[in-house]
């Protein structure tokens, strides 16, 4: 089927890829034309402005964003639906916040567009492994797009099934789910996300404490000499903690154990922080995807505030002046 | 080549069992007779004392000794001692205390003896997928015992080369590591450990957050009826969450959801509590490895002291009396 | 001076007597008769309305509201704003939502009517002690409230003066302070309130170490028999976390050391929460303040999902079935 | 009457000062003679050596050990018991770890000589203030050493007398406890720093927060310009918060607001870990404490190799390339 593709980044650009090689056709529009040429010679129909993008949809249309989240992707939407009409689709594909898609979602209503959120992990490994989505809408919109979303998941591969799944809804197998009405799929997405960097601390923290045991500050018994890199490697193979994660973090050890190259300031988007606020909200207790987050706040910075007032009071009721 | 197994549990058992499949030969002894007879009429050879265990080893002797770690392993190592001779190995299978090795491995070598410490991750999936083995002891007491390992680690199997290993130690690929000298290798087992937990609670906290976004206490804004089962199973396709953890949890969600038949009570074995002695001891930050531990701890209590001073203060400035 | 007060529960009737006390006269309006009835035996002037109250201030006006922060604080303010005129001012003494107020100032302005927010902290002990107070609104505003606030407050008293503040405003040492515009008040005693948090969480964890000490399933050189209630007593004299916190549990456990009546159930109010999204909106690192947060989530609970999550993957790999 | 005293650092110097000025006598020794000097022109009896510093005492002898934990309290301990005699007492009134008291008790208990252990708080402040000590070991030897101990506590002073304490032991109230047998003084001093490490986060993030809300970088809405040293000076007066850390907070703040001159490298003595090991001995989560001590790790590294490797993660699945 045709869809419509917003954004022609390494991630609009690789699901429109994809769907033209399973034989699906697509409408194209970005900021920059050189991205909308080069998939144009790889099949897609380009439109050079947002309107022009519209008139060439087959209605019922279904146009994807694919921006950053925020306020380019909000006024993309507010255009679209003003230039789109009843039972057009708008899918957002982004990493918006699930607030913002339940209410674009009711902005949208009287006039009978849908709104469709779609959560998606793959990064830049999606084109050739398929992408895990998580999608929320009505049951009408989903059923229309359902070729779509069945052509860009990973598919049941070779993964081995879950005992006890049979007869239950068989796309979570193929690599997506309907998570739910607008704002479903962004909401699992953002946990999703909470959870990845939980995993990522995790690992960071237990690599952390092998590597500070090549120290030569450490005494006899505490001290070793350990390889990290094949450390990584041997748990890839039946250990509990073989994951994804772990098969990148190998990679990154082979030949750099160092880790040189990496300045250690670690960015975050917000799903970490949203997940947060929806624990805060829930009364969840989350102290790992807490910690998480804040040891990427502590990356960014050099002397932190909390730390100069901790030396301080030191100074005040014990006279140490902190050495360095 | 032969080896000698000391308790013939479900890891000890199943390890022999391996080797038994592969060609390879046993000596094995445990308190409960049936234990033994049971792998006699699999292959094995059976003893019915320690004595009779180390008389039927062929020399120089490798005896792997698979009992819970602390008083009774301690005791049977030492036991070993006495009876075992220069050349001999002792291999330590269980979950010991890397300091217990180094201080084991200093008692035994006046008298020649080598000491192997092999911490074993695969739980029970090990006799079908084999075991990742994380080795600490001497290059010729590894080399000797070589071609155990490799019956007992899982292989390369289907399972992607990482790039930029060529040319690495290939042990590595094949799911066993020479981690050091002694003690090595259940220090690293003992950081996987670390790990596992931060892992497993970083799911687990994540997971609740999804479920309690299902409740009717939230504002229609923030609530969803989402299917928690079905979120596990999409994310093992194409996620950067997938793990052979969330393999389980998936298996685990399908069909009972609510997870009923779990008390919520979590134990611990000493690894987790060790990872982080040792990070004290390194001054690395463990935030999310303690609070995976913490939050094991905390499932054991019902209304801890803690929580009961909190009460009490809130009593104390502000004249609150806590329901409930 | 005159000051309105609505809302007479602990708080607004207390600060009415502490202002009565002082000389100054108040108009006072409550839902419940009897509570205005009681304050009109001490001296107050009574309302038995909201249209009573606001004629029988003297112009220009000056009316507090003590209310639960949320609904009933956001629609009292409201209808102040209609029935109140320029040059007017409205104290919220509540513990709204900072951005509340900010939003509110903003909609008063155009008519001329200042809004002042107070953070107050001091509970049941303000009456007696003064209250602390953190203060945000105009200067103009806050001119002429001036001799409220002086008398509200504890004063210099008995605390040593802070070397170094000489020549600085004498407010902060007579115990409040104009923090900024409106919003300033409440977001300085949201602060506040999150510091509070782990404060008392920090005395928690290690009231409850000290009390586990005593217990007979640890080791012999682990274990003590300590009085938790004289230990919080001597830390009350020379050493280093003396506090009123640490007053207050000195005197909770003074004869009850098990403190027994105590549910463990343990409740918080909106600012510990908003406290840790201001940390996660302004990148803050606030490991110590999310978990006091969470450890009264988590004694809400008693099996959680996510501990039930723990144990199915537990079981999952090593077959562990939890005991209990 | 007498103490002899071996360590006149500041610590050690002051005590003997206190008890000077209170009619007492003191024997000192210090491997810096000036250090000796300085006393003995004070009024104390001084001494050359140990052997020297012990035939100088009465007997039976008292004697203060006041040096760094470690090897060089555990070497004069050692050399103290040779030296002395049945009946005698050692003291060690410094940072030691409660299972080394435990042990040298044991040691020392065949020749009958009494090891008494002092956690003592105060710091800098206590030869004016007094000292809150907390006292392990044997009913004879704290019987005897009482009047020291008397004097160098605060004494009641004009600290109000808690309520509910009636008939209870006074020495609490005066500022010194008799915590337990050998180890238990030490123990309790422990988990008394544990908990000032959690008390000086809480404020330590709080204070963060506050300074952050004055950033350009936020949304006007949640933009303020606080002033960080009048928050700090007025909660010392009426608010929950208020404690001797927020005193010196206030002092370290006034006319340094921006804490210049503090490089937000933050030392940590042995006891916050060991009040960690103990929390994680008993099973108590301890998620503040642990924030607090890991806080100041942090505090001491520049990029941690955790946060490369989240780096190295980040570019492996999404093509992240960290900035800076």
């Amino acid at each position: 089927m045709q869809l419509g593709m917003i954004g022609l980044g390494r991630m609009g650009g690789n699901i429109v890829r994809r769907l033209l090689r399973d034989g699906h056709t697509a409408v194209v529009f970005d900021q920059n034309p050189e991205a909308v040429a080069a998939l144009v010679a790889e099949g897609a129909t380009g439109a050079a402005s947002l309107e022009e993008f519209v008139s060439k949809l087959d209605v019922p249309r279904a146009a994807w964003v694919m921006l950053p989240a925020g306020a380019i992707t909000e006024a993309t939407v507010a255009q679209l639906g003003d230039l789109m009409q009843a039972d057009d689709v708008i899918i957002d594909g982004g990493n918006s916040f699930y607030k913002d898609d339940i209410r674009r979602a009711a902005t949208l209503k009287p006039k009978g567009i849908h709104y469709v959120d779609v959560g998606t992990s793959g990064g830049v490994w999606g084109l050739e492994r398929g992408y895990c989505m998580m999608i929320g809408g009505s049951n009408d919109a989903l059923d229309r797009l359902d070729p779509i979303f069945k052509t860009l998941a990973p598919g049941v591969g070779t993964i081995p099934k879950t005992p006890g799944r049979e007869g239950r809804d068989t796309r979570a197998e193929e690599g997506y789910i309907h998570a739910g009405p607008s704002g479903a799929g962004h909401f699992v997405k953002m946990v999703h996300n909470g959870i990845e960097y939980g995993l990522m601390q995790a690992y960071a923290e237990g690599f952390d404490i092998l590597k500070h045991a090549n120290s030569k500050d450490l005494a006899e018994d505490q001290r070793f000499d350990l390889n990290i890199g094949d450390i990584a490697e041997v748990w890839r193979r039946g250990s509990v903690v073989s994951s994804w994660l772990l098969d990148l973090t190998a990679g990154a050890l082979a030949g750099n154990e160092a880790l040189d190259g990496f300045s250690g300031f670690v960015a975050d988007s917000g799903e970490g922080r949203w997940t947060l606020n929806a624990a805060i909200e829930e009364s969840v207790p989350a102290n790992v995807l807490s910690a998480a987050l804040y040891a990427r706040f502590r990356s960014r910075e050099d002397a932190s505030y909390a730390d100069k007032l901790l030396s301080a009071m030191r100074k005040g009721f014990g006279g140490h002046v902190e050495p360095k």
